[in-house]
């Protein structure tokens, strides 16, 4: 593989959507961000298996969208739910798995994630669930580990861009690595003011139309949130 | 334009305002807040489009009340949100955007957002909401990116010193820019109270003459409240 | 007045409990804490009119058990909820007002506020609530302002060692400058627990035998807790 | 006592799990973690009492079952419950006192603390409270000083990962330093998940499927969990 000048800025956003993604709490000890390979749409880049703390761009792996690498460290488990996705949506460049905290409540009850203000219009009217029992029965262990099992994940997004796991946690996509970021940060925002909202009155979402007509305009923000958390953590120390 | 002295003291309180809202988690990546100029009651300067951890005293930009600026950097849409007030309100010389995130849930449910401590005093009997679906219907950006939305927004503020945009955020109006400041502060803390005292039992809210006589009584303690943030962002080595 | 060395421990402590209150979220731009004179109980010891952040030992004043004091330097108006808690308990020799933010629900609602853990046995069976329009009726600023409305909280505090300022905040009282920051802090923490308690089933609270036993072991922890929260503060480069 | 290199590990493991535990918010002035004698399966290693901020290698002391040392520093009332469960439980390696904040509300509700996502699955089904007023009435002091109530806690807790001790806190137990930590940091994380899930909607818990078959899953991971804290620790300063 020749290391591009378009490569090495994927891996430079990986490694900084990662520290990102941890500075605001949407990873700790788990989770991973990967980019589909700009010189070749079969292929996508994600680091080897490590606490995402512990990431730099010299633990980057390249896979096939069968999720198999010629890199010999160890790979993450669940590298399916990304080779599984890239696979079913062309369009998608990136893709996240995490615990987000907010989010997890959404995972485990009937209620459903719906966008509550503009920033949530790219959520779709409603974010779906991928439930393992349907077809897995419920001794299993709730892991996104096989490929037929990330197949489904991936059937469950369907053409949105964020889709649960139920137990377990939550996928973003998104066109670009800094597109995931923002949607993660405001997954996770989103969610927080709903489960607020839910407990003084009662919620009117966003109508179909809002959703559709506020998401164009939110998404062309993407930089300046990028340009926030970078300083935020060059503030930190936690970035040159 | 001349920078006079009370001009460059207004850019200074703009940018150190900013540091202060982003540090106590009023705004992130979006949010921004304009003072009147104080050579001139029919202009307001606001910093160019950036990300809130960016603005530098080099940013700001000056507005008419009609929101257009000589300024050929970029602007921030929501500058009409800005300007609509200032011309429907000339005792206001400092306006704030924010995504309060502790407010939000006021914005999206049937619960209205009144005070419940004497801090609060200042928000009035009830905040009002402003729904852009009255007038616009329920496919909108739910944005405030034009005049006439923005004359609303200002219409729904009336005389008080805080309008919700449902759907969408908050504003947060006042005399100056450190009056603003401390108002925004302790709109998020209210909110923040009343969401978890609406969750164990039955609120007794301020009454009306406690809301007139606490607002004058509060509104007395405002540098000190500067003070504290000013000395707060100084221990994180965030303002020399 | 002779600075002996027991008033100069008084005065760096005040300063440190100050700080730790801060940082651990207890105070923001208000609140206070005095401690009696320990060379004469008709005297007592708080900063002149600051934000919390800006103490220093510099900054104490001497006030007699009326408010007065002979510093020439702007002093708390709610000066005389310390003065009038000392006249009526021999025993305190600390007063701390906050707005301790977990504690706020339970100050404009009707949900007493219960000890749940053993670290919350110091505060009885039930925290009582000083509710000012029992005797001044709706209009009032919710102030600690003058000498009878302070005699009314002092009263309403009884033997406890907490009293609520309905719609305001939040009075300790204790026998040392640390026992009141060892009880602040665990008031804040047991409100916090109370109010998820009360989200997710029946709360079974301490019994009075409880209340009565759990106080007395408690009790003898303080300087662990005063050790740990000068550590947290060394590490936080906020002492030295 | 011969300090051979696997003691050193282990005395280096609990200093370093306690800076973990307080940075991640599971422990704050009280609490502790022990770790069996890796050359001596009759013996156990924890601090001196202190503050844990201030627990050095220096401060470890040396136990047999019966919660006896020959060191003369002060000890913490609560080392049987320590040594109790050693005694009943041979797989044990190490035992975590603690008052995790967001347990507590499940120590004094009716409400069960059962996992929600596979990163609890280690809880088993539900977590077993042990209640003292059972046997001793609603008179004591809450606390685990005695062999004969520590006894009771080990039997409470069974062949299980976590007991509640009802009104007072939390007990993690497990095969090695590094496996507590990981399971004290995700009883806290599934706590909060799960009080924030009852405030929104029918909680779907892990089936004892899921819980048997998640739990070995999730539990090759728990070094990734170490290399993630204490790489946090050294972000912050708090370790070299």
């Amino acid at each position: 593989m020749t290391t591009t000048s378009a490569r090495q800025t994927v891996f430079e956003e990986l490694v900084i959507a990662t520290k990102i993604l941890l500075h605001e709490g949407i990873l700790d000890t788990f989770g991973h961000i990967s980019a589909r390979d700009p010189e070749d749409p079969n292929a996508f880049f994600l680091a080897q298996k490590l606490a995402p703390s512990h990431i730099t761009t010299g633990d980057i792996q390249r896979f096939n969208l069968e999720g198999e690498t010629e890199d010999n460290r160890p790979s993450y488990l669940e590298r399916y739910i990304h080779s599984e996705i890239y696979k079913a949506r062309p369009d998608v460049n990136c893709v996240l798995h995490s615990h987000s905290p907010a989010v997890l409540p959404y995972c485990f009850t009937d209620q459903p994630l719906k966008p509550v203000t503009h920033m949530g219009a790219f959520m779709g009217e409603a974010v779906p669930v991928y439930e393992i029992r349907d077809k897995h029965g419920d001794a299993t262990d709730l892991f996104g580990g096989g490929h037929d099992v990330c197949a489904d994940i991936a059937e469950a997004l369907g053409d949105q861009t964020v889709v649960l796991m139920a137990r377990h946690g939550v996928v973003n996509v998104g066109n670009s690595v800094r597109e995931v970021v923002f949607r993660a940060f405001y997954t996770e925002q989103e969610a927080k003011a709903l489960t607020a909202g839910l407990s003084v009155g009662n919620v009117k979402y966003l109508s179909p139309g809002e959703v559709k007509t506020a998401g164009k305009l939110v998404g062309a923000q993407i930089d300046r949130g990028w340009d926030h958390w970078t300083m935020t953590l060059r503030q930190a120390g936690l970035l040159k």
